[in-house]
């Protein structure tokens, strides 16, 4: 063991919406608790999602009355995730959301939007959205709440290495202080002794485009990301070098409510998300025939917008566009998306042919009235309206990398898995540097509320993870 | 480092065709070489294999006429390997492949039949067998040549770790002698330098229930697999202890042609691979109809017969048959195939609606008259020929565990990768225990060449590797 320079009971590498809920419960023990993380700003890709968070049997459906269970949202993960979810894992996640909800509410005094969405591959609206309907509302209250039990966050603190014994037991960590993201340096580095336990939160690897191409090859620097840029793989690297288990990490995955017209995760694709893929279709501009069912899952809609090998177009109408009107006025003045009064004008505007166009939305139309399933496997004896009130609102659509859904090997009890399938001891992880849960494709707003169950689930696992 | 016990230039882990192709080429280069095997017997599942080795270009391809190219080859890879593939690696396989397959013959003296195979998802008939129908003639050879050589395969001798120096440069191994497989003993342990490289060829891991679960948990115990029961992961575990990239871990193949009503991959399977695929058809018992292109790639097949849920049945009429007589003797004495002169009787022997098994060939049939492409993709114009010579024989198939596409990642050098895909100084690879070659999935008869191709490679790089 190194001559340590600090020392702490428990140690969380990482300040996103895991890594905080992993420090509050490891403080509440009594446990005395360092927060490293290794950009200058906190919160990490939840800071710049939007705050959906699915959950069975939430206080929103049982006011509403909507009928849901862990054992329904378990299959649509496993149905989505191919099977190659780690079913244990499925379970936990499905059985704690709920709980986990009031827990943000009540110890945290985060409020929700009264609204209930079901996203693709859901098979109910089960899913909350924060009021400012981003993550940073949770990471604001657990930041609060790590204030008040005298726990500091120290920014741009990069892990450099987890120490181990000669057993490959987890006795600390060692970190580089004064860090500036992304520089390599040979700045002094310092040594910290976890006491009890180190938890592992540091997020996925969607930009770290070096990494990603080792897993896929395809996903090279033209393939953008929805990512904030510190989602890069050193935390996972230190993991994989003492002995995790590297589970499916070339399960990348990519949002095909990407907007091809601007950079990252913006507007655009957020109006994909809540208005173009609940509400509307979504069309291959080269034939103005649909492609996908627009409810499939995440892999699904996005291999599909590959195989047309071009971006593909939104299309929703003023009923649609409602859904989330917050996001569509800044696109339209934007030019991400564009309204138009007739079919065949917004055919012309992205080289359609209108014919086939206005065809397709008649056809579609007509079938919504039947009711039944389209080819697509779309159940239209469901909710979908047709396109009838202009104007029409369009936007272009390519997907872009959104979440990695690999990640280190966890069990039940967010202990990291080495590769023989046991425990590591003393490392605990939650959040996207996690892999097993979501299997071949992560359904949406299933990220925050899984680093919101492990996160709890490996601060008290940690907390009482014995003395080394 | 440790007081060395032994020393030599290059450590070979792994007797399979990869290990021995590397141990051939290093000890050329007059390098002293040592070879340590794990299991009693050498030749891992090469000596179980079919023998089939795919190359384009080959001397049989010439003789016979048949127009194909490397370029041909790879594009049949990558497409069954859904991009995911490295594509450098591919091309090296394509391009050398013809060549190491001459040297096999003027250097080893290895003989093949006069046929080309064309399996599924390639584009041309190259695939080459060898004399015995089994991999076991290049072991064969492989071991001659080395004794002529003075290389000495060091049987029953586990790897337990690769040692490495404070820069992370592979400067030996850590194995135990006298290992008797699968038992783990405290059985003392020796130190082996490798002044030049150590070559890791311990092949993949399909008998690891244990690692393949950790990967993909549906495959578990009640899964079959045609591997020997060595096929586990020590060799890779140790690799990724030290640092080596983890490839498409999860990307783990099953053979659509293994044999339900037998262990392993025994006869059964191989008429199903040799007959069945090639000439006739698979179907759904419960419903009497095809479920896929029997030509397609070895995912795609599986996965329709698992959508099943059922063991489906593969149909060739006699002349179908014939593609592989030897198999088919013994498969009817043992009852693993079943011959009958009519369909109906077929039909009723497996419980299948038998008018609509009927019509499903009468259909088949006429369809190949026709020409053009089925609604599977199969393209009936190429030589698929009518079902209509009785008897016909049926046998009934359900996926095994046949193939670890991932492994650690390389470069076209055979260097092993580190996780910021940089070379680990000293240490080189080759055969199952490497990923990126093959993506998704491995197409048939691409193992065994590939074993050679980059076999061979690492043994030259190997023995040019800078002295640490």
């Amino acid at each position: 063991m190194p001559n340590w320079d600090e020392q702490t009971d428990i140690v969380v590498i990482g300040s996103g919406l895991a890594g905080l809920a992993a420090a509050i419960e490891a403080r509440e023990t009594g446990a005395s608790v360092v927060v490293l993380e290794k950009m200058a700003l906190t919160g990490g890709n939840t800071r710049i999602s939007d705050g959906g968070l699915a959950a069975p049997g939430n206080f929103l459906q049982k006011r509403m009355g909507i009928a849901d269970s862990p054992e329904l949202f378990r299959e649509d993960m496993m149905k989505a995730g191919m099977g190659l979810n780690h079913p244990e894992l499925v379970t936990v996640v499905a059985e704690k959301a709920a709980a986990v909800i009031d827990w943000t509410r009540e110890a945290l005094g985060v409020q929700y939007l009264q609204r209930l969405d079901r996203f693709g591959g859901h098979s109910a609206a089960r899913s909350l959205t924060t009021r400012s309907h981003s993550g940073v509302d949770i990471i604001k209250a657990q930041e609060k709440k790590l204030r008040g039990l005298g726990v500091k966050i120290r920014t741009r603190c990069l892990l450099t290495a987890l120490i181990t014994d000669n057993r490959g037991a987890v006795r600390g960590v060692e970190f580089q202080p004064g860090y500036r993201f992304p520089k390599k340096t040979d700045a002094p580095k310092k040594t910290l002794r976890a006491v009890r336990a180190v938890v592992l939160a540091t997020g996925g690897f969607g930009r770290d485009v070096e990494f990603r191409r080792l897993q896929n090859p395809s996903l090279n620097e033209s393939i953008g990301s929805t990512n904030h840029r510190g989602a890069t793989s050193e935390g996972l690297a230190a993991a994989l070098r003492i002995g995790a288990a590297p589970i499916h990490l070339s399960w990348i995955q990519t949002g095909p409510w990407a907007c091809a017209d601007e950079a990252g995760y913006g507007k655009g694709s957020r109006f994909a998300s809540y208005s173009v893929y609940p509400t509307g279709i979504l069309v291959d501009p080269a034939t103005g025939r649909r492609i996908v069912n627009e409810w499939a899952d995440r892999r699904i809609r996005s291999e599909a917008i590959i195989r047309t090998e071009r971006a593909c177009v939104g299309i929703v109408d003023a009923e649609g566009a409602r859904q989330d009107s917050r996001s569509l006025e800044p696109c339209l003045k934007n030019g991400k998306v564009k309204g138009f009064e007739k079919l065949a004008e917004l055919a012309d505007a992205y080289g359609m042919p209108a014919g086939e166009l206005i065809r397709t939305v008649e056809e579609y139309n007509r079938r919504i009235t039947q009711g039944g399933t389209d080819e697509f496997g779309k159940p239209l004896h469901q909710d979908p309206r047709p396109l009838s009130e202009p104007p029409f609102y369009a936007i272009r659509l390519w997907p872009k990398v959104h979440y990695t859904s690999g990640g280190v090997g966890i069990n039940s009890r967010a202990q990291v898995l080495n590769l023989t399938g046991r425990p590591v001891p003393n490392l605990f992880a939650a959040g996207e540097v996690c892999g097993g849960i979501h299997g071949a494709s992560r359904l949406g707003s299933c990220a925050l509320i899984e680093c919101l169950v492990f996160g709890r689930i490996a601060g008290q696992e940690a907390a009482v993870s014995p003395h080394t």
